[in-house]
């Protein structure tokens, strides 16, 4: 019997979560929290399906699902085993379309779109083999994670058999951190207390809790006004005590030379790091950040295109922390291309995640690497956000600041058909009967 | 009377190029040349209309008009005067956008996207101001034009005192470099002969024809095979003779060592400059390039995603050659922060165009550059490429190897009504009447 993909469907889902001011940060001040989402159903009754998302925060999130939209041919009719086998076939092809590929190349809408698409593959492959999608990375042979890879522009600082020769290396003691991970997760480190939009009363209160809660690192937006933010680094110092990290997150809000500047103004409140300082496009400028912020490590990479700035970033020096997103570039196979890459250097990967989905899916990305790839989590941590976990059907379990292994198959990824059925912008239950509220409250 | 927008129509435009092989190349065997068009509406009867649009190659154009789409609510309605007075405060605002930013933020898709609407307000700006763009431009107050940059993230290294300076002496002798202008027109140079899928016997007629019509540089797509490139630089340099440039053009065809391995087997050809060696993303590989094939210069930006790019492009030492383009970035305003930084460096900028339109467009920022900022036009040419001019209202006109100054009022960018109808994609008459034949063809 051969399955294949007989419908991708998508989904424009959006969450209020402006309203709470949940997510406000120097540059985002009041996002909706959204997933351009897809499902990659088969012929097979009662076989599973193929779930993936694009994460953005509100407007554009249809252009994002138009993108999906647009690779639907490029999957429908295929053979489910042949995908499963081999999803950097997939993701080959898509990147290298050679009309898609003006689109970007290799970033921004389109690129997202086939990281949601590529996701989906092995959520489904994942599912199929019965294994939580870390577990069927740390057990795959390296030759085939080799195959996965895609190393164009990359063969300058990383080859094919500097890969294998990683995860080889990676490999040994594996199935002493395998069991290391299942009875005690993997760090993390919470966003919650650090909201701009929360009073210094909630930061203090959701900062002490976050210690009580076992987490030796909160994090706190910074970069909309100076003033604030040395009151706030103090209320937040004040709250944790010295030995709890606090790290600093800037959104991209500086230039150069203020992102240096207002740094070393927040110094005294011994920050850990600061997170995007300027534009995440911006090789040699977070370079000099890190020249002249030192000794603050600079983290940046939840906004990062591609493996080939990542590349850059780690040849230039520039970042001290690299901070992979699940979504925002090419999906898995190219989150391997970013892995290998930060092992080579020795730099610690800290996940960017939070918003809707990204601390599911990143988790496995994190849990392999340590599996059967870096082998450490020394100075590691996954971000942590409390945010509309409960619309999904295998959440990140967090115990004593760190996240639990998942068991289910797959790549967590999957909402609840509830949770579709009311979020879906605009006619989802959710938004009709917000509508008719506003439409009451606000006659024509 | 206070005009408004009242509409912004959209287009998904595309012209069957792939069925010539004209525009094929090592990564783009067979683009459709497309546009994702809009059309800036106001109230007033008989008042001019502002024209923009995106280029791509084929699949995704709808896309990039989803894109175009999701921006509708930021113009509809806005004061025409307001707008063509400042189109730098739309664009801002665009840019600036909190849920957009998170599709880019400034890249791709949706950037693409906001330099069609920018560009579209200054075809509207410059037809009221009754003058061709370039000449709008070069008219305005260098403290003005100041205001229409966005200098966020390039403090470092071009502030708004920088380019005040720059402006104010670009003006310096001014009307005589107009005059020139209009005499004698801009520099161009041709990509006709050189298309991956011609053969050598079209390529030869093609060269020596361009010779004829007074080019004095043409370019060759290479990167396929390099036994076939080394044949056609043969070919191509001994139908032009030794005092002709010969660029090449390898649209990212090669990894970092690749490059330089490949450009130096057609070194003997005495090439002028290599094109696009590698990844446009990737500023420390082109500056690695850069070292490894000179005296071959190296020349890029087609493909580079904005200012904060270009920048790191000059400040690497990665480029010889600036190649701005007209519909890639953020529109007029950005190209305005590329042109001023490359002035400060002195790197020459020789346009991307052909395509869609591209010709059309990019002719007026160099003419500006030359009256009133740069000064020069020493290194410098407009590429040209003969496809598809005879579609627009006011095509390009070349003259002895040279753009002649457009003295239409306007940005050059309007397509006729007749080609909207035939080449909207897929129900215009072109595609329809195209579907009917190969329906007719192919029995279901």
């Amino acid at each position: 019997m051969n399955a294949r993909i007989t419908a991708v469907d998508t989904f424009d889902i959006r969450f209020p979560t402006s309203r709470s001011l949940d997510g406000s940060d120097a540059m985002n001040p009041d996002p909706d929290y959204s997933a351009a989402y897809l499902v990659l159903r088969t012929d097979t009754a009662d076989a599973p399906e193929g779930h993936g998302f694009t994460f953005t925060i509100g407007r554009g999130n249809d252009v994002q699902v138009a993108a999906l939209d647009a690779l639907r041919p490029y999957v429908l009719g295929r053979s489910v085993d042949e995908l499963c086998a081999d999803p950097g076939g997939l993701h080959r092809e898509l990147v290298g379309d050679s009309q898609l590929r003006w689109l970007g190349p290799e970033k921004g809408v389109m690129h997202m779109a086939i990281g949601a698409v590529t996701n989906a593959v092995w959520d489904l492959a994942a599912k199929r083999a019965g294994l939580p999608l870390w577990k069927l990375l740390a057990d795959a042979e390296p030759e085939w994670l080799v195959s996965q890879v895609d190393f164009r522009y990359l063969s300058d600082e990383l080859t094919p058999a500097d890969a294998l020769d990683l995860l080889r290396r990676g490999r040994v003691g594996r199935a002493d951190r395998e069991a290391r991970l299942r009875a005690d997760g993997y760090p993390a480190y919470t966003t919650s207390p650090g909201w701009l939009g929360y009073s210094d009363e909630k930061l203090t209160r959701l900062a002490k809790q976050a210690v009580a809660d076992g987490f030796t690192q909160i994090k706190l937006k910074v970069g909309a006004d100076l003033a604030d933010d040395v009151r706030r680094c103090r209320t937040a110092r004040a709250a944790v005590g010295p030995d709890v990290r606090i790290a600093l997150d800037a959104n991209q809000r500086w230039d150069v030379p203020e992102a240096i500047e207002w740094t070393r103004a927040l110094a005294a409140f011994d920050p850990y790091w600061i997170e995007e300082p300027t534009s995440p496009d911006d090789v040699l400028g977070h370079a000099a950040v890190r020249r002249g912020v030192a000794p603050v490590r600079v983290a940046t990479g939840e906004h990062v295109q591609n493996r080939i700035v990542f590349k850059q970033l780690l040849q230039a020096g520039a970042i001290d922390v690299l901070q992979l997103d699940a979504a925002r570039v090419g999906g898995v196979n190219e989150n391997l291309a970013i892995l290998l890459l930060a092992a080579k250097y020795g730099v610690p990967v800290c996940p960017h995640a939070g918003g809707v989905g990204l601390c599911e899916l990143v988790q496995h990305l994190s849990m392999f690497d340590w599996v059967a790839l870096s082998g450490s989590t020394e100075d590691r941590a996954i971000e942590y956000v409390d945010h509309l976990h409960e619309h999904f059907r295998t959440p990140t379990v967090i115990r004593d600041g760190r996240y639990l292994a998942p068991t289910a198959p797959g790549f967590s990824a999957e909402l609840y058909p509830a949770a579709i059925a009311a979020y879906t912008y605009p006619d989802g239950t959710f938004w009709a009967a917000d509508r008719a509220v506003s439409t009451g409250r606000t006659p024509a």
